[in-house]
Order: C-alpha cells, then structure tokens, then sequence
C-alpha cells in the first residue's frame, strides 16, 4: 500500500513555484498516496517538525487554480545546505526519523542548484543507509541557471515581466524633453547568469525600440567604454535606456555595486552603504555627461508578480511537478526532472528525469556566442530562445480588483 | 463649417492618459471637425511649430483601442509654464499666430495642475484679445490631487498597480525566514498628496494581511516612533512591509530622503547623492534593529504599467476626452472637465465642467479623517473611495507575448 509524499520549497520564489506544488499535489493524489505533506520553509523546518497536510490548503480544484495564481513559495522557503554526510550523521538521522514517523515514501523538492544539493545528499544517504524513501528534484528558479535542462520554471513568467516592464519604462523614457537628454538604468536580477537580463531585448519590436544596450554579468563591464557610448547615443536620442545585471563586473572582477563604497559612503548613522548598481552608474553618467538620469531596480518584483506571469511557464511548472511525483512513483531516486526541448516553431517541450548528481552546485551561463561581439546586446538567437517561453498569460482570478491568492490557513499570510 | 482641433499633453505620463486623446480625437471627428492635430511635447513643442495629423496616426479602430492600451504620453509630453499675461506678450502672441495658420478652434490639453494653468492663460488671454479659439482642460495625473473633481484619470490604474505590487511583495517577504526578521519598505510617488501611497492598502484582504504601516506626506513623520513600531512588530511577525511616500518629512519639514545627505554621501567621484527615502529608512531600521532589510522604489512603473490597467480608469480617461471635446465644441472655454461621482456601490460616475480659474495651481489632499489618529494607516473610508476605481482589466493586446503599443510614426518611439 503506498503511504505519504512529503513536498518542500526551497531558494529564492517565483511565479510557478506554487503550480510546481499543485502538479505534485494533483499527480500524488491521482497515484493513490494517502497524505501529501507540505514542509514549512524547507528543509530548514522539517528539522523543526513544522509542515502541514496539504489536502486542508487545496480542498478543491478552485484552490488548485489560486494556488498556481499565487506568487512566492506557498509553504514558505529557506537557504539551508546540508552538510557533508561523513561531518555530520545527527541531520541526516534527524531528518529520517520524521520521514519514517511520517512514513514518507517519496520526497519531493522544489528547488535550483542548492537545493538539487539536499536532494543528492538524501538520496545518497538513503541507499547508503538501506532507507526505502524516494528523493526527486523538481527545477526551480528565475535565475535559469540549472545545468541538463533547457530551462527552469520561473524564468519564463520573470522574462515576461522583465520585458513588458522594460517596455513600458521606455516609453515612459520619451515623455518629457530633457536638456542633456535622459539615461535610465534598469537592474535586474541574475548575480552570475545573464538569463534574466537578456530577456529585456523581449521589448523589442515593431513598436519599441527596446533597450539601448544590454550588460550581462558573464562579460566583464568597461566602465569608461559604457559611458562613451551613452554620450554618443545621446547625440542621436533624446533617450536612452540600459538594462544591467546586477552582478555586472569590472574587468578586476569588482562588482559595479561596489565601487561606489570604496571612498566614504556613509550614511547619518555611520553606516556604511551598498549602492546598487543602476543607482551607482546613474549617477555617474549624470556626472560625467551631465544630462538627466534614472535608477530602477525591478526589484523582487520581478519574481513575484504573478499577475503577468507566462501561460506556457506556469503550465511546466505544473508539469515538472507531475513528473517528479511520478518519477519517484515508479521508482526513481536522486533524479531531477528537466525540460527538453522539443521544437522552438511550434514551441514543444517534453520532460525526462536525470542524475541530479550531474546538477546540483552546477550553473548554466548564457553562450558566450549570444552575445554580440562588443558585449553590449544579446543576439537573435537568444530571443529566438526564450520567445516561446513568455508565450500566453494565466489571467489572474480578480477579487475586488486585486488578484486572488490562496489563502494560507494558520499560517503566515 | 467647423475648422480644426489640437490637442496636447503635459505633465507627467499615466496609463490612461492616451485613453483622453483617444477618446478627444474620436469626439471631434464625431463632432465634425476637419483636422485633429497633436502638439508634440505640449506647448513647449507647439512653440517650436511640432505637431503631427493624427489621422495618420489613429487610422482604425483597432488603432484606437491599441493607443488606450498604449502607457506614457503618445505626443510626448512637458512642463513648461506660461509666463503670466502681463510679463511676456510674445509668447502669446506666437502661440495664437501658429493657432490661426493652423485654423483652430478648438485647443484640449490633457494634463494635471500647471496644465490647467496654462489653459487658464490661454483662455484669458483669447477672451481679452477676441480670438475664437476655445480652451478646455482635460484632467489628468496618478497623484490625484486636482481640485473639484471627485478623482483623475490615471490614479485608478496606478492604484490598481500599486495594490497588486504590494501585495506580490508582501507575499514574497514571507518567503524566507531571518534570524532577526525583515522590513521591507515600499516607497511610493506623491511629493505632497498621499493618494497613491494610501493605494498600498488594496493589498488587504482575506488572503493578505495587507502592508503593516502606511505613511502619508500629508502628516509629518517620526522617524523614532516608526522604528519602534517596526522593532514591537518584529517581536510578532517575521515580516513587516511599510508603504511610504518619497515625500514624506519630519516634524521640522526636511524629507526623509534628505535626511541621509546631511553627511559627507558623495560617490567615488565627488557626487553628491541622494538616497531614496526607502532606502534611507532601510538602512536606518537595519543599523538600529539589525534585522533584514529590502527597500523597494515603485519608480516610473506605477505610472507606466498599462498591463494592469483598471477598466474603470480607462473608461473614465476615454470619457472625459470626449466631454472635454463636446464642451468646447459647444462654446464652452476656460474649463476643465471633473468627475462626479453618483454612487459608490454600485459605482457610478459622471461628467461635469468647472471653471478651471477655480481649479489651476490648487492641490487636493488627503482628508485628515480618511487617515488613523496615530498617522500610520488609512481608513475604511480611504478603501470605499478608492476601491471602485481599481474595478476590471483592459485585457492588453499582446503580441509574442509582449503588450503592443501603438506605433510612433516618425517620432520617438
């Protein structure tokens, strides 16, 4: 007779991590489990005994389509690394005696590279140790930095946000006329892969210039070059707009962020502050061009706002939930389920299961080759990449105007 | 025979405000008018002889519901203020010579505050020297702050933004758990008005617990009693979200956002900074409390996000344009079209024009008793006013997965 799945949510959120838990949820259920556990942040909380039955949270298929709808990890998420199993037996000990006092077959998490770690560890140690549970990774993260896989969900809804934004910042941009012109800068996300950045070339079209360049963190950043080429575009432009990694470095390996702290940079409290970068290279460019600036962070929005999340996103992170559940339903451990690629035109995807040995602590950068030669713009065959994955919206379920969420009973909304 | 009409747009941008143009392009061709020019940039460009036929630009009617669904001033915008009458004939009398080559008869701008005033000159200004030009304002900003008219377009959709957003983020700051807790704070537009910021309040609902402070500019702040509310909250809540607005000041009347200049805050290049009034507050509550902390700038999205655009908003923007029209057309000038509103629930609104002597280079704020007696919230009567206006969704015309704009033909785009 099969028993229990336990789930879990682990890293930074994003708009499909909730339809990955559904998937799980919904395949679990349809196989036969009997309780389908929901472990408060992570791994973190399963040490804590803190988790929750995930059938008083999705009582009907209404809830199944807020919880899809629903930003941010429903159970809640943590940044907790196992340690090493020959430094430390008690965690893992720990852990498996919740799992047996459970009785927990399969155990699923929804993770990216960190947490393909816990479910390597686990997994190892449970053949190791002779333990019966089943440990399966379901890919996670706005970063779209796993290795094996095409892409991540997450990524496809932040993509989607990040060039309607960019979009709309731009035309924003030509409103008002401004003496020196105007440069704004836009951060996104992405400390080592430019995934995310890229995808503000997404603005581009018919009806929109898109964005003026494009820095990833994967190329080193020429501060002096940067600011030559805003000049020169301001003598053609009234408007310029630059969308920037957060993670961009000098060719030293400084990040841009930084530099602004290397001289006082203290505020009344004598505390001392980290600039980030847009709000570092605005004001440099109003210094040494002298025309107008602006510094937008897009902020966690940008992996929150389910409210214009991608169809095709939130629909694979529906089905990499079901195809983990059902991986370690018949049978596999230490796996990590990925997206293949099937076709870019008509987009198809399928997915497969893979040794999450070859994943985990592993990170997938942007081509050197989709990049063009002068670092300053991604190529089309970047765009012909993450086209398809904006494609479609999941139209939110407005209440009184504002999205609906699923409510979390008892705990922390 | 009727002649010609032109139209402009001043200030800064919102989503709705090509809604107005469009609905004052339709009106007078309705109407019988000959050509609808645009001004490009307002005055400012209709000084320089810069406007465009925009027949060539709204050619169909799929043209037309593109441009409401469009952000940001479509014929560019500016703040340019009209000398007074008395100082500089010139200006006038450039503006009337350009006038009467290009044979109008009717002039609408759509705009807030200094662009009623420049309807106020222009109007006087007709009247005193006979010209037959009508002058009618067409009400327009996300601050919401113009008087006698019951709200402004654009507001609705910046509070609808404003209200998603926040709620996305106070979702996402559940996420993770910090040994000491996280504040994040939110800052909002509206240097005076707390309009916008008390938007930040839509967030709650069965679902959200909503932000846990809101602080307007209309009530001085105390930087000391608001880290003490967030260090108690911290002792029962892991997250505490804060709406502010950028304009909101001490007890002496300095802005917060100045606050953190007030020491040596220059960059590695001797550039004076200004932080945000976030980010001051962020890094003051992280040195007192030592807890996480996030600070997060709405920035131009608010005003810009036409993907979240309020239905009534739209509506009421495309309505007053045309209003405005019919007024003039019916000999009205020196006006400005406000808003009545006939009932909350079910809401209902309507159409009136006011004498725009009464209206420009006034500014309406939030009524004391729609705020708490401590200052840090608003009240119900805050939500039941601003709720209705955040009502439906203009479902965008998305192409490849992006919102399509309308098209700039020969300018900026």
């Amino acid at each position: 007779m099969k028993r229990n799945v336990i789930v879990g949510q682990s890293g930074g959120p994003t708009a499909a991590i909730n339809s990955s838990l559904a998937g799980v949820y919904r395949t679990a259920k349809d196989r036969g489990y009997n309780k389908v556990y929901g472990m408060l942040h992570g791994v973190q909380g399963l040490l804590e005994e803190r988790y929750i039955d995930l059938s008083e949270h999705i009582t009907n298929e209404l809830d199944a389509e807020l919880l899809k709808r629903t930003p941010a990890a429903y159970l809640g998420s943590c940044r907790y690394k196992l340690p090493e199993i020959c430094d430390n037996h008690e965690v893992y000990d720990k852990i498996f005696e919740i799992l047996n006092k459970l009785e927990i077959d399969v155990f699923i998490y929804i993770g990216g590279n960190d947490s393909m770690d816990t479910i390597k560890k686990l997994s190892d140690y449970a053949i190791v140790y002779g333990h019966q549970t089943r440990f399966v990774g379901c890919p996670k993260t706005i970063d779209n930095d796993l290795a094996l896989t095409d892409h991540t969900p997450g990524y496809g809804s932040a993509a989607k946000y990040i060039g309607t934004s960019v979009k709309e910042i731009i035309r924003d941009s030509f409103c008002l006329e401004y003496e020196h012109g105007l440069v704004t800068i836009v951060e996104i996300m992405g400390r080592n892969a430019g995934w995310l950045t890229g995808a503000a070339a997404l603005a581009k079209g018919e009806d929109c210039s898109g964005p003026d360049m494009i820095y990833l963190p994967e190329l080193s950043f020429d501060i002096e070059k940067f600011v030559e080429k805003c000049r020169k575009l301001l003598e053609e432009k009234c408007s310029v707009v630059v969308a920037v990694s957060e993670g961009i470095r000098t060719k030293d390996g400084k990040y841009v962020c930084e530099l602004g702290t290397s001289v006082d940079f203290v505020d009344a409290f004598g505390h001392k502050q980290l600039t980030g970068t847009a709000s570092y290279l605005a004001n440099l460019i109003s210094k040494e061009i002298g025309c107008k600036t602006r510094a937008i962070e897009l902020s966690t929005l940008q992996r929150a706002a389910s409210h214009s999340a991608s169809r095709v996103d939130i629909l694979e992170g529906y089905q990499v939930g079901g195809a983990a559940m059902k991986a370690a339903d018949e049978g596999d451990t230490g796996k990590m389920v990925v997206i293949e690629r099937l076709s870019d035109d008509p987009y198809q995807s399928g997915t497969e299961v893979k040794d999450v040995h070859k994943i985990a602590n592993d990170e997938r950068l942007v081509p050197r080759e989709w990049v063009n030669k002068e670092g300053t713009y991604v190529t089309d065959e970047f765009i012909t990449y993450v086209r398809p994955l904006i494609q479609g919206d999941v139209s939110p379920i407005m209440v009184d105007g504002i999205p609906r969420h699923l409510f979390k009973k008892g705990f922390h909304k």
